[in-house]
């Protein structure tokens, strides 16, 4: 793959707007009100400080971008990489900044607004225009920042590679005797040499910890014949990375290898189940199948995989209930795991995309049980 | 003050709860709906990883408080500082968490719900219960968060020591021929090295770029006889510090004696109008009258300050509109300045708590101009 890395372009930005003002006409929807977070750097990379005060795109049919920013961040916003698609309408301090909102919306408009909105916002708008209605973005648009476009899946991969190269680099280090808040920090430490600008979480569960699917790293020294769950990703070049693998220190014992196999053949039946047309909760199914036929369905506690961009953690969501279906260019994970209480956990999880006759890793390191020391 | 900065303890969030239960009767609240984010943190202790998955403490009259949260995340939640004042109820993926919250609450109740809360969260509820009634926290129990009690007050005055033996080292560094970015590096090393754990904001703008109030830092090289914004702060101990000071790079010119003067005069000013009793914008009005009467009004283009605590911008606003009295144990910024585009800036800021008989500042650095190299 040969797609450049070089930061996107106002050109990105607009196919970006092009395509979601197309998903918004298609959804019957009166407009898109985008709030600070994953959707708004997607749509324009401006990423505003974290701040009470409102600040909404506003995406209509027939009418051009608005932000609605405070007066204070109008220099940022415009200075944002895709600040071309909008124009800005600042309130000062005092206004009220749902009345100004409400004076661009149709009245008795329906609207999708990002998920992470914050609910004070969206009371005002439902206070400002009590006939208007609102859905969750990721719902309403469930395609829009599921399905990637190449110079994404650029980024995924590239993300992905370094992560595994973090994995190969944290399997030669040594393990017992040492904290897992050491073996975390050498995780993120090996995350950013590799690229990363972000660390998002270094989870090393060891021994009984391994058994709390997010239980972070801890206190508790690594003993020989422990099994330790390793799963750590962050942002590169703006997009995510997240992979676990299960190691052992020193030879695992015959349960141990019997339970890492159930697993492994769980991603791998899940992994080759991803097709476009099939839904997201079939891939949880086909996983949850072979660890219940194994006879540890009641250990696998959760969801088999959720979806990966600017975000670590966003649509669609590999469950049980999503009947959406997988269209080329989606990325998630699949990561079954299975959870003993007071024992250890084994998960394996691998970063998926989604092509025209099947799925592609974006994680290629050994899935076998690895052993170190 | 000898109020130790020991860990809170249960009693402290028993306190809390006992706080915010008794607040929403008052207000004839059927419920508090808490999201992770500082009303969690305030009330419990407990921050779960940023997640989409629904996590909402339920305060109801005469119930326990429950705790609504992933089964995944149970074990990290029974193990936060205030788990002793609620009970975990899970739901596990797949399931459908605002019918596990709906079957919790009163359908046609009148709820506060945090500001923070996520749009998608609010309206997953507003749909299971189609009858509820939202409004944010913040505006439901203005005085929850915003009055501290003495061991929070310990830890706003610690951190205010810090920021201000922050400003006391970086006044002793070079500006000169350095940039924006290395003052802001210096800072944040500073702040963390008196004790700080987080880091939140480390402005530095210089000549021009000190008119635009939001600016962090940037490539600019600071250059003799340029002002120079400098507005910093993080967390220590949980607490929130944010204070600014301008100085100037060399002498200073009489324009620029003349327009820090009116910043000090209206900061002072507002500051001495701090009592309880009085409303919060009358403190902005106090700042604002001094900064038109000098001919700068149009130049001041924000409230004077904002409440601090667990997060380092939270209620009460010092705002035109806000109709709030100041009570004993509020604290807030106050932070007039003067903003003239393409040349300069200065703003002058400190921490102030409300006492009975007055404020009491937490940043306590001199406030006339400062002449650095």
């Amino acid at each position: 793959m040969t797609t450049s890395l070089a930061p996107f372009t106002s050109d990105d930005y607009a196919r970006r707007l092009m395509r979601t003002v197309h998903e918004a006409h298609e959804a019957e929807l009166d407009g898109v009100l985008v709030a600070p977070g994953p959707d708004l750097v997607w749509l324009t990379g401006y990423q505003p400080p974290p701040t009470e005060r409102l600040t909404l795109l506003l995406l209509r049919p027939d009418q051009e971008p608005t932000l609605v920013a405070p007066t204070l961040e109008r220099p940022d916003a415009e200075a944002a990489p895709g600040a071309d698609i909008f124009e800005v309408v600042g309130w000062a301090d005092g206004a009220d900044p749902y009345d100004v909102v409400a004076q661009l919306l149709r009245p008795d408009g329906r609207f999708a607004i990002s998920d992470g909105a914050w609910a004070l916002h969206l009371l005002g708008l439902q206070r400002a225009l009590p006939r208007s209605r609102y859905r969750g973005l990721g719902e309403s648009l469930p395609m829009l920042r599921a399905v990637k476009d190449p110079a994404e899946l650029a980024r995924l991969t590239a993300a992905g590679a370094a992560a595994d190269a973090t994995y190969e680099d944290i399997v030669g280090a040594r393990f017992a005797g040492r904290r897992e808040a050491d073996v975390a920090a050498d995780l993120a430490d090996l995350l950013r040499a590799h690229g990363h600008e972000q660390v998002d979480f270094t989870i090393v569960g060891s021994g009984p910890n391994g058994a709390n699917p997010h239980h972070e790293a801890g206190e508790r020294v690594i003993e020989p014949g422990d099994v330790v769950v390793l799963d750590f990703g962050g942002l590169m070049h703006g997009y995510g990375s997240d992979t676990t693998r299960t190691v052992s220190v020193g030879e695992p014992g015959a349960e141990v290898r019997r339970v890492h196999d159930v697993v492994r053949h769980a991603q791998q039946a899940a992994f080759e189940a991803v097709r476009p047309g099939v839904t997201c909760q079939e891939i949880d199914r086909v996983a949850r199948r072979v660890i219940t036929e194994a006879g540890y369905g009641d250990r696998f506690i959760h969801r088999v995989g959720h979806g990966i961009g600017v975000t670590t953690h966003e649509p669609p969501y590999l469950v049980e209930g999503e009947h959406q279906k997988l269209r080329p260019g989606m990325c998630f994970s699949i990561e079954p795991g299975i959870y003993l209480p007071g024992r250890f956990g084994v998960r394996i999880e691998d970063i998926v995309t989604v092509e025209h006759d099947g799925g592609r890793r974006l994680n290629t390191t050994e899935r076998d049980l690895r052993v170190v020391e």
